[in-house]
């Protein structure tokens, strides 16, 4: 054996117990009492409960946006990962206008080779069809592992109209691939914004007035809507109003092939961050939204409603988000999340706001299902040894001086948490440890993933 | 007196009641008894119906579509609308890109000072801003009595996305107007009919399959949620699908200023009719939908959500409905009806399908109230003697003969209806009578319509 | 002619227009210009409205309630009615175990031709099916122009249950009937009565915690539940909550012959009187409830979810009232409005909560026609001259010494009301002027009502 | 150890998965591989499923029901459900009037002491609140592992009122216990007999005619709606109606703590079973339902809106069920299915209706968790070995001759399954193989089950 885990609180989605974990090869080989505790290293986590690692299935690490690249590098990315207990990330490469899909992703593999600390994988944006290629790469992406793929409703050079998105959508499913969403309704943020800006709002409560929550929901109301009549695969990524919630949570009862993702930000934080001096550091889109919508998220959370929590990782520097002091439109749009996903459920487990299984289901065994990680989501004799350990007990408050970031601010900062992740293993490596990122660049493989079919 | 009519059982929207109809200078003067018949004309109606006359707020005279023009001038079509019972047309000018919308209705309104024989008022269609200048324009518009305008989702050329969409709403709730909406998902059909193509179907079944039901309820839906959204007051055209109506009835009952055409046609055929051997015949957009959506629409006449019923007038001649034998995409969109729509939905009532009262509302008080006809809509002391006398007892089968267009063909040949009107007369001055049109060209006036605010 | 109003503002459900009226032998002989004024009395209502006089459906005369009998004898009740410009009064004469239905209006029909100011029309209450024999004689009662019954869910001795409520539906469906229902559900209302009273919780705030929304809502969906799948009619009395509203008006939409009345005190008055040290005033059942649900009740009033407002007049005396100064469960249940329906209504419409067709349509055409009043429920030729003639400038503030009941409080004390009537006609008699009653007992004569069939 | 069963795959709720499992005193000790065989009985499970016992939380053992007792003894049933893969069941005890209940359960303890092939627990049917004592006397019952309680809308003499079953919901949620609820709505079944046998309509067609779809959903609409407003914990036993289901998923979708079962018999079978000749033997209460009823409920189960499949399990000899071959309201009501449940839903997710996954989560999962067996529904360390073993592969048709009750018929005769358990463990011990009984009376011990709070 190579690593024991010894007497920690077992946490599945569905049940919760006492017993050793034994791994060899980086795989869970056994799970009950008495393993041979020969050649392994054993450790204790009495008291502790033992958790499959998250899967963080939306961060943007390196991404060029909004005239610069977002403040995290796959190294620094994946590296905070690790010490937010994330063992697997997606990362989010955007094909540009006439490039090829596979040419891009596996530019980015050669950069995670180098870098990564902890597992990956990758979704792709698709933003142009090119005439069609794009449609005949796809299925090749999917037999490389790569089964599914993005688009957006909004940001120019970006967008993709109503006939690209439901001819994606026919397409995923003919491939076995899923279709992940940015659902936000472009025409009328623009009106908001020219006549905000026409009028002088300029600051950051503008950012989310241009985009409320019926901005939101009118894209979840038609993305749904094509999904369903076309019989295809979707998922919503970071959800955060009401209304657009209810209409794919009414789809998911009807039985369609509907997931859907919310951010720990939008938990946490509710518009009126816009009004604080520092609001532009809160900027990413979709905003977040007021409290009746929060409610609704954290409801759905825990009627089954929300199947996802990932966090749309995409941190910019300070000096970048000062772009926009009197120009809410010329902020970077982005904020940093992916240490601080796992702790945050884990947290309002703690405090009995959902149960850890719950936190668990959230943030490992669901998104291994949908995005087809076979090796990963649960500690299950077979699984990766992606485990880890979280102290109940200890005290947290969230600072970007105990961050693992390269960026130079956090909007988590001072947030405070009731329990901590204590330690990390990524099949069977430890890479964090009490604070501490012990791992090293260019361990993390990449996640060949199952398609749909 | 200039005319009595006597003894008839009159119809409001929630009566119905035997009295004589008094009328001097083309206005009601009197309903009761005994008025003095002096230089009187006298017209017995004894067990007869006395209606208000119909008001069709959707034709297209005389409109360039598909590469000719609409085969009833506004000469023939004003004709046919006196005997079928219509005493005021709305027609639909389409603005072209550039052009104003003034000049374009002035020029309209000089023809029809020429030909139309009974009143007639205009929506205008908006398809180009022109930079905001149309915007301005509009408030004109409506001091001219032009209170309504229109955009449409589809149509190249002739479509406006979310952005302008909203733009309009937004002026019309300012100016005091009504938008109308032609609602249907551009996207998916030009996706449908490229597959549909390419796959070598051609025939007119393929026209219904390439904008089915959720293509229309897409629109509707859209449509329906900006307009909630932005306070704004919406008239949704030629409703035919279920669950777009379902959508804007939920509107409606929440409390929103939402509104709900559809027509005779959709009410009577289903789209099995794009199987016939004339299916190109019946080829119109939206097309007839399924016996679902009939049956809806039916049951929202019943329950009040739909508030009118108009034609949606658009007859093409044979030969050019022929050029899409071979292709449905080169039929030119568009059916005859004006002069059906009221002895059709009377002869529902006929048959206990709805009260005739429903069939007055629908036809005459709706569209008067919805769209300021303030002199027109019932029988009321002080409104126009627009009056329509039912003969409940006559049979009447409808053909290309008996009808005053001049198109030389009708989807509605050969289709039984139990009562016919026999005479109409517009503001006091008989124009059918018995079959026959007994008006004249230039005898319509202008209707200047009133705001909404 | 016998009576000829002038130049008055008419006021019908969908029209609003001057015109003179022109009244012979109680009768609408005309509407329109230049009657005849020979032998007429001619009243000039310029700058008035005229309108239909109001139906009150909904009153408890002289009604053995409590341990007492309600203060209002039916002389007085129609007194007041007059006054407040109801032409027409319901009454709910209570059979009683083993009592014969027709008796028992016969008894009360009797009375009636003694007292009545202005017509009366009853609904029948049945407590007892006598084995069957009442199911019998609700045949003869509606060729007898009784064509309404109610049932109750509470009050012990008076209520029926599911059994005998469904048996009711079905026979009212054969007879032609309309069967109403005051709904609430006794069981959780029983239980905690026994509860407060335990816990000393007398005063009449808990009386309205003891039937909160969901206990009313609960017999509202029961009795919907049951009409929609027996297909029968049904009429709800004084809906009061939001929940049971939504239920009925839901099965409305979906086309059921369904209809909802509410009462002017639940439109005025919430939950928060009964803290009010007067709170036992205001008792009755149901309680007024809280502010969603007076809110959901206007809501339904404006998008046609309620048909009728009337009054549920039922006042009690202060020394009866005061009884349950230590116990709310002593105190009878009911209070005043039979005059105060109407111009509240009116007044609401005249401040612009609705507009004055609606206040019409709600209190008199809806009624009449629900109920089978066919010479009642509007100005039009051939109707009985039941006409108010409204100033609505008039300033006016409800006490009980400007009221004409017997009653010695009411709860609409200090109410303040824009615009008054100042006349009311009853079947062309002036029976109410400026502030007086004209009329004189025995006036009244019993509407034979139609059935549904 | 004890028990080593090796190569199976494993089937949780969320994974599937190949490892071995050990037991040691009757205990689940280890997952996964190269665990001890010394002094173990080592069964090869290789391309056989490995699963929880099932929990059948609703049999009626040795029950005086109809004038007779349902067919099955403690020791028959628990025999059958052995062999049919069951490891526990949950017997109803009915209270009668003036009894006690913790009385009742001691008596049912012994007998089953003495009986119990396998583990067993016991809801406890209340009838009566004997002034208040019961309501006590629950208290009790929960610390003595009797967490669960049931009433019925119907069936005279054991039927409760909407007052007994509020109270019984509050004190439940005080005690904290779970109230279980067969819902259906007694008025109208006895009115509708009442007419069928009036009219001659005897066969169990009628049966169904009598408590069609509505009834049914009254009884869950009601009891969802007091359960809602009062905040209480509901398990709604044998759904089989569409709507009520509706009202039920609606009310968790809220968030509300309530939970539905449905029996195999609703599945598999309609209401057209009732026009059969051998209709009487279909028999139960509430009917099978249509084919709507019947989709909704796989829907349901598909989508996560039934929580459990039990079996209703109360089988009559044929001579009994003969009582009513005239006269279908003398026919005992209730079925066959505890050996059914299992290899039945098994069958189902075999042939790809639903997954093993769901099966196992339905039937064993679910059951547990909503019911306090903290030491069974699923294979985790530490948990009880009730263990199944299931051979994919196997074809089997049920008939009377291979089931293992004491009854002479079965509704299930001629089905097909595919795939069959081959062994069942209760405890660690072998109680079936291979189509025999293994086990002895007298094994099965008493589930003390663990309150809600």
């Amino acid at each position: 054996m190579d690593l024991i885990i010894k007497n920690g609180t077992i946490i599945s989605p569905t049940e919760t117990y006492i017993a050793d974990i034994a791994v060899k090869d980086g795989k869970i080989i056994g799970i009950g009492k008495g393993f041979s505790e020969e050649e392994a290293t054993v450790v204790d986590a009495s008291g502790k409960l033992v958790l499959p690692g998250a899967i963080d299935v939306h961060t943007h690490l390196a991404m060029p946006f909004g005239g610069t690249v977002s403040a995290d590098s796959y190294l620094a990315g994946t590296r905070a990962a690790a010490c937010g207990g994330v063992t697997t990330v997606f990362d989010y490469p955007v094909q540009r206008s006439g490039m090829s899909i596979l040419g891009l992703i596996n530019e980015k593999k050669a950069i995670c080779e180098e870098e990564a600390c902890i597992d990956y994988a990758f979704h792709c944006c698709i933003t142009d069809l090119n005439d069609g290629a794009i449609l005949d790469e796809m299925e090749k992406a999917v037999e490389e592992g790569i089964t599914s793929f993005k688009c957006f409703f909004v940001y120019k050079g970006m967008m993709v109209d109503d006939g690209t998105f439901t001819k994606l959508l026919l397409r995923a499913k003919e491939v076995g691939a899923m279709l992940n969403v940015h659902a936000e309704s472009p025409a009328i943020i623009d009106l908001n914004i020219e006549n905000f800006l026409k009028e002088g709002k300029t600051s950051p409560w503008y950012h989310y007035l241009s985009r409320p929550e019926y901005v939101e929901a009118e894209g979840d109301i038609r993305a749904v809507h094509w999904t369903k009549n076309l019989d295809a695969s979707l998922y919503i990524v970071h959800m955060a109003n009401k209304e657009g919630l209810e209409a794919a949570v009414e789809a998911k009862r009807e039985g369609y092939d509907i997931y859907v993702e919310t951010c720990p930000q939008y938990l946490e934080f509710t518009s009126e961050v816009y009004k604080r001096e520092d609001g532009r550091n809160f900027v990413c889109s979709p905003p977040m939204k007021g409290q009746e919508s929060q409610d609704a998220l954290w409801h759905a959370i825990k009627t089954g409603g929300i199947d996802v929590v990932a966090t749309d990782h995409c941190p910019f520097q300070s000096y970048e988000k000062d772009w926009g002091k009197d120009d809410f439109t010329k902020i970077p749009n982005g904020c940093a999340g992916v240490e601080n996903l796992y702790p945050y459920m884990l947290s309002a487990a703690n405090e009995g706001k959902i149960t850890f299984n719950k936190a668990v289901e959230l943030c490992s065994t669901n998104p291994a299902k949908i995005f087809g990680c076979s090796e990963k989501g649960s500690l299950t004799v077979g699984k990766d040894a992606d485990i880890v350990i979280y102290d109940p007990e200890k005290e947290f408050t969230i600072s970007v001086d105990n961050m693992h970031s390269d960026y130079d601010h956090t909007i988590w900062e001072g947030v405070h948490l009731k329990g901590y992740p204590t330690m990390t293993f990524s099949r069977g490596r430890l890479v964090y440890k009490d604070g501490a990122f012990v791992g090293e660049p260019g361990w993390g493989k990449f996640v060949k993933r199952i398609g749909r079919k």
